[in-house]
């Protein structure tokens, strides 16, 4: 597997039918309702007998020099992590300014000029890993807007949610040309790659 | 490749953000504003080394024996096509009581009694060969949603159209879980194609 050193990589789970969360997000329910479908496919490895699973998880951790998050995906996930998502600088994208949180593995840097700053910011941290958007999908959205996703990264789960929240939105009409770079396929999802043209 | 005989199966092509159309379809813009980028890859057979597009292209076609279609779809279609889509027996969900409309290859039926009868009349047709759901969105949404689709087959456009017809829309909120039961890829798209569990 290659992989360019020191991507943006937008990286989330979604359903067939584009959400990256069920609907009423909350701290009791951080998937949103339903919405823990979307990440089943991380707790199947020994059921995946291909080890894609695993193998495309492991590559994700060992890649990753610094994450950008939003501030609701830190408010409903902090409490289940008791720690930084990945053991690596993370910088929460929020209006309210906030002193860095010190936690077991890393800091979270609370950011508040915009996405761009959080990028730059986390790009220094990295060094020469990649960087890593995890969510949720308005800061997803904001770094693919603003022009500033080399990848894209999605986890395909063989469902249809019918409701819930849409990754791909807010992204403005004009389009934006992707070419798949990667695709593997484990009985549980499809791990799809994407570069962005520019 | 296997292929069930008899399933009644959903094919369109998709944009990674979930798009089937571009905006504002009518007969002058069959795709919607922009949505012919989605149709490219049926026109790159010689461009894709690897034969895939063409080889997935040609099963359609093998496999067909009916076709069911929206009333829009036929609407803007039927000028380009002067013939129906497939040349198999066609069946346009509609509103409107209108006479059969003999064209070259086939006929098209005009259905005013819903998708279940649609779908059952195409059934009939198509003998031991496959019923295809062509779309539009709204009409391969009422086949999934009245339970009624056996597979899904997406072509999946490495593109973010950023606004137009959503494909999986207006499903309700239970989850459709699906089995993906193909995965292949060009250049140009990713074929994709679902079992739909019961």
């Amino acid at each position: 597997m290659t992989n360019s050193t020191g991507s943006i990589v937008v990286s989330l789970s979604m359903s067939l039918d584009g959400f990256s969360a069920g609907p009423d997000v909350a701290v009791e329910r951080p998937m949103g309702e339903g919405g823990e479908r979307l990440h089943e496919w991380l707790f199947q490895g020994d059921a995946d007998p291909s080890g894609v699973d695993t193998r495309v998880a492991q590559e994700l951790s060992a890649v990753t020099g610094a994450v950008v998050l939003g501030r609701r995906t830190f408010d409903v996930g902090v409490g289940l992590w008791q720690d930084t998502p990945f053991p690596v600088p993370s910088f929460v994208l929020t209006h309210e300014v906030r002193e860095q949180q010190q936690m077991k593995s890393a800091a979270f840097t609370f950011v508040t000029d915009g996405i761009g700053s959080a990028l730059r910011q986390a790009r220094a941290a990295a060094v020469d890993k990649d960087v890593l958007v995890m969510g949720g999908a308005r800061t997803a959205q904001q770094a693919i807007a603003a022009g500033l996703a080399d990848e894209i990264q999605i986890q395909l789960v063989p469902v249809l949610l019918g409701s819930g929240v849409r990754l791909f939105d807010q992204l403005g009409t004009e389009h934006i040309e992707l070419e798949r770079t990667r695709v593997l396929g484990s009985p549980h999802v499809t791990h799809l790659r994407f570069r962005v043209r520019r």
